[in-house]
């Protein structure tokens, strides 16, 4: 098993490490070879030092993994001209097609609780971020700006009928995926399609797919109205699909009510590779002084290995991310984990270590 | 004072009906003339009579009057062939320039709580959103899709130097305004300026503005960030200046932190005039069933009071405006404003009688 490792920026390279190394225990643990790491160099300090945002073999060499696990890259003080930041990753999102990107919103118990109702610890739902095309399409990293010039700028939001094919084929197979692990397995398409013919279109093809899922509960709802049901009752959500600008503020905003970025695992999927990473930034000001949580790299390994178990056709992977996620569960219920941001004890090497030591005592 | 009335449909009657009694006991209540009314009839259901979805001198008689003031548009059943709904309201912020979307979003005591934090009852902000370009410079309704066919749509996000410059002068106007009524007066722009073209030349706008308002403290912050910054701290803003579809969605969600659409009030402001709604839906499944909540159409109608005050040099009708505001807070804490939808036991003419009575019997 070879894994490309873009540590990247600021905490990203503490939160990295700490998910390699729960990577290998358990691994260890599940009796499987080492993986091998390709550590590739990439982001902005890089960007500073070279000029280059990856090495110049990064992207090839990120291609020629079985995954590539990302820290987190950017440095908002090191900028192109244009303002943007540094964001080699976005390149590799549109490079590799990672069209699908996951990512788990789950309440622990004893994590902050931000809703007053009670339901709130009920929590457990997923934002499917489309993830290559959509407003990001127009991403400065791809140069695909329609207008650029003094007097107004105009970007494009993209929307095809292949990815977005592809995008409701995922999520309609996740909910099902879901309703057999016990969960309602109902998927809501968040669009716009009151008012954009691109999303109306994305909406239309939710409709043709759905017609090989009839055992699939279904729904729909306009972002701004998501946004507002992910406040006033996100308990009833189980998995929605959505755009990729949208997918990226929802995905924040549900993230902020049960714990935050710390916690916030993401898989980008597409066609021949995946890239895992914690959705959280680089926060440089915190970066090197073990106080970064890394739970959200550590359970995005834990996506990795259920997508390299079939990947690679290995079910002791998806035991090994079983392991992982049921030490995070442990953990949190049992007390035993208590990262600093959540107003506890614990840095990073601790809780690294509070996960590597239950993986390997677990029976 | 000549104002076009737009019902529109469902409970867009409903609740204009209620603002409009408010608007009348207000005035006479402050000795100004009773305002003439010009009803216009538009929307979905005159949309399928008609063929039409507003009468045809229905923009002229709405330019003509000092404001237009709409209830809601639109029916989730009558919908145009590409899947979008009717909405012209999206031409009449097109025709008119509103481009500055004031959505004040207050905590009222004893309105219902989401955050479990007992600051959230501090909750007082207003997001000012972009209302005539952004993304919505391609609705659907405007005709500026760049590329439609059965393969691919692509719509555009386009921002302007002009526009943008307005809307930022706007922004700092009201934080300075709201820093002489005592609030802390900071502005935040909100963008998503390290990823995109258009909104990092949005933020450049904003910092070339910000020079001629020193005296107003700012702020920066990502789209996504700021999701979940109003989960976590929404007490800690006080203006946010936003692109339209990041605006439209953050209104709702913070809306949602503080008794939801029933509450939004949002007054849509471009050089030549006004539009005054509430920013909620037509609810088709309670309309005529005197359920619908009227104080987000209320309170419209006092930011309406508030605009002409200025437009046509008469103070009076702040004070009308103050009448209005300060009879909904009361009302709440003093627990005569009992919504429906908050578990009370008032409908909307019930909630309408209770601040006509109250701004009559004020001294
Ligand atoms: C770093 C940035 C390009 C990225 C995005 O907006 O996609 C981030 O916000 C995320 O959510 O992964
Ligand atoms: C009705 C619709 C066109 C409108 C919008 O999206 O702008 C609505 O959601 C709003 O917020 O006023």
């Amino acid at each position: 098993m070879k894994i490309a490792l873009i540590r990247g920026d600021g905490i990203g390279i503490d939160v990295a490490d700490a998910a390699m190394a729960v990577l290998e225990a358990t691994l260890q643990k599940t009796g499987q070879p080492k993986p091998e790491l390709d550590e590739i160099h990439a982001g902005a300090a890089y960007f500073q030092e070279t000029g280059q945002d990856i090495e110049a073999d990064g992207e090839e060499r990120a291609e020629a993994a079985d995954a590539i696990f990302l820290g987190a890259i950017g440095l908002p003080s090191i900028r192109h001209a244009d303002g943007t930041e540094i964001s080699p990753h976005l390149r590799l999102r549109d490079r590799f097609g990672l069209y699908a990107g996951v990512r788990p919103v789950k309440a622990y118990p004893n994590a902050p609780q931000r809703l007053a109702d009670p339901r709130a610890a009920e929590i457990d739902l997923i934002i499917l971020r489309e993830s290559t095309e959509g407003l990001f399409y127009s991403a400065a990293a791809h140069k695909r700006s329609l207008v650029v010039n003094d007097d107004e700028v105009q970007d494009i939001l993209r929307i095809t009928r292949k990815t977005t094919t592809k995008l409701h084929r995922f999520a309609f197979d996740l909910a099902r995926k879901r309703q057999n692990k016990g969960f309602q397995g109902r998927l809501t398409c968040v669009d716009k399609a009151n008012v954009f013919t691109s999303l109306a279109f994305f909406r239309q093809i939710f409709d043709e797919v759905k017609t090989d899922y009839p055992d699939v509960l279904i729904g729909y709802n306009y972002v701004d109205a998501q946004a507002l049901d992910l406040v006033r009752k996100p308990w009833d959500f189980d998995v929605l699909v959505t755009e990729n600008m949208f997918g990226d503020i929802l995905s924040d905003l549900a993230g902020g009510l049960v714990g935050g970025m710390g916690m916030a695992a993401c898989a980008e999927i597409g066609d021949h590779t995946g890239l895992f990473q914690p959705a959280h930034g680089s926060a440089p000001d915190i970066m090197g002084q073990d106080k970064a949580n890394p739970l959200a790299a550590i359970l995005s390994g834990a996506l990795m290995l259920d997508y390299l178990a079939e990947k690679l056709g290995n079910p002791h992977l998806s035991d090994a991310a079983d392991l992982i996620n049921q030490a995070v569960d442990d953990g949190f219920r049992n007390n035993r984990l208590r990262p600093i941001e959540f107003g506890g004890d614990m840095g990073t090497r601790a809780i690294t270590k509070a996960i590597t030591d239950t993986v390997s005592e677990s029976r």
